[in-house]
């Protein structure tokens, strides 16, 4: 939910020279995109939206990310287009930013999903993990496990704000996470923040993907995990068995998974949860006020991190595997 | 810019059986209405925007806006038209809040304003002023000159950051504003906030105005001192006598000066710099953190005060009087 950089309109029209989109009509920056700046663009030929991508985002990424979502729609995949100038480029300056021009994606975000959203996400995302198997740039994921140590000991400083021994839990924890983890698992592109936010639903139909900007190499399975925090909890932070089991039969529809992905999912999940807390005591610390970003409630992916410190094996979950 | 109130699928599925707009296509939080949280709506019939009001609305004075809204409407005033539900209803209830629903008005807000956009606002300006005669309502101005003092002493414990003699100035101002001020010029219905994000164009030309929620009954020649502010200095905060005197051109063409307004101008707009500043002042110290509203510089609307307080009278403008 951001707008960082505003865009004046002498600056857009500027701008918009080297495309072949007809008349602005309607320009309007949107609450959409933690990232990056979003804006709502409407002209006589269409609907977009115009990105700006701020600092949170690496610009060496960004051919990256272009390139991964150029891929992606070639192969049938449901994500914004993206929209090249008269010279074929699709990226370009606006306001001193990088700047991407979009397909706008008709539907709305659901807040809490049903296990009819969830099984429409798991078919999705295992549609994401095969389409992008032909995609060769790879990028290393930035926020996975080997970067949550680190983010701990910044957000440390923060956690004076909760009770005391929050610290050493998320230390124990680290400590879990480390001895437990599986880094031998099927891997590939995920998608790696596939929340409710970045999933567009018209009349209860999955319509598309957006915000490719955490995408990464990482285990496949690890993409469900984060999944699992994001769609099957109840917005009071109770697990939904339902929304899991729909999650995963989705998924398996289109990629069944291994036994080993089975089995490694308490400890993908439990890490999913802790790289959410640690992100978002994080963006706690470094808010940028006036940024029009809420930050999140940091509490949320504690409960959650409890929840999966819990569960000792896959079938815990209450899933049909 | 703002969005306070998330409003949920469900819940905006909810609300909007009561209306005959179609399906929802796509629902977008946006930046804009600094009192207000608005979305952008589009359905098959379509686009619109959803307005919620906020605290800093007060509910007793909504039914005034709409009236008015309605009223200009009907008098061929340029600015949203109100969608009323099967009922007939204008005002709903949305997540607790007032919410009302409205057209959207295509067109995109202008950064600095040229003279050709100012004599189109004089204009409109004029037209509104003429529009709401025959509108009965009344509503005082609550940020008109008698609440400044009361503004200003409720920011003095903000002027800490800014030189020492910020307060001293400002209480000078006030004895003089005070000492100066004209209560018996003709008076009526001022939008009080015609602000470039307020004003839409379309390849130049006027649309539509927006956001009448500071409108209410005050000197209409306060309300041309409020766009000499806010339309007729660079980004640089210097003054230009160009974008002043097609404002007021564009005016007249529709509603001549009196002699007393125009011999008032330099009071009014040394009051209006005053509302501004006090007001800016105070929203810094009221700063709603993650309301997605920047607050805006006090500084800028301080050297507007010093220019007007520099004003003898109207001619120094360099008007065409």
């Amino acid at each position: 939910m951001a707008v960082y950089t505003h865009v004046s309109s002498d600056a857009l029209r500027e701008f918009l020279k080297a495309y072949e989109i007809g008349e602005v009509l309607a320009f309007k920056g949107i609450a959409e995109g933690v990232e990056n700046s979003n804006y709502f663009l409407q002209t006589e030929k269409g609907r977009f939206i115009l990105t700006l991508y701020e600092k949170r985002v690496q610009e060496k990424d960004i051919p990256f990310f272009l390139a991964l979502i150029a891929h992606l729609c070639e192969h049938g995949f449901p994500c914004p287009g993206l929209i090249a100038d008269k010279n074929g480029r699709v990226q370009g300056v606006l306001e001193g930013r990088p700047a991407v021009l979009m397909q706008f994606i008709e539907g709305i975000s659901v807040h809490t999903g049903s296990p009819k959203h969830c099984e429409q996400v798991g078919n999705v995302m295992a549609r994401l993990h095969l389409a992008s198997q032909g995609f060769s740039p790879v990028r290393a994921n930035a926020l996975g496990m080997s970067s949550w140590r680190k983010l701990l000991q910044v957000c440390e400083r923060k956690l004076h704000a909760y009770p005391h021994d929050v610290g050493d839990e998320l230390h124990a924890v680290m400590d879990t996470l480390e001895k437990n983890w599986r880094e031998d698992l099927p891997g590939g592109i995920i998608h790696a923040d596939l929340f409710p936010d970045n999933v567009l639903f018209r009349a209860g139909k999955l319509e598309g993907v957006i915000d490719f900007y955490f995408a990464c190499n990482d285990s496949l399975a690890y993409d469900i995990a984060v999944c699992m925090n994001a769609w099957c909890f109840t917005p009071e932070w109770d697990f939904t068995p339902d929304n899991a089991r729909a999650l995963l039969d989705g998924y398996q529809q289109v990629r069944p998974l291994e036994k080993d992905e089975i089995d490694a999912l308490p400890v993908l999940c439990h890490g999913a949860a802790m790289r959410f807390a640690l992100t978002r005591l994080h963006d706690l610390i470094n808010h940028v006020d006036g940024s029009m970003v809420s930050p999140k409630d940091p509490m949320e992916y504690l409960v959650k991190l409890r929840f999966h410190g819990g569960i000792n094996n896959a079938e815990d979950y209450g899933l049909n595997l």
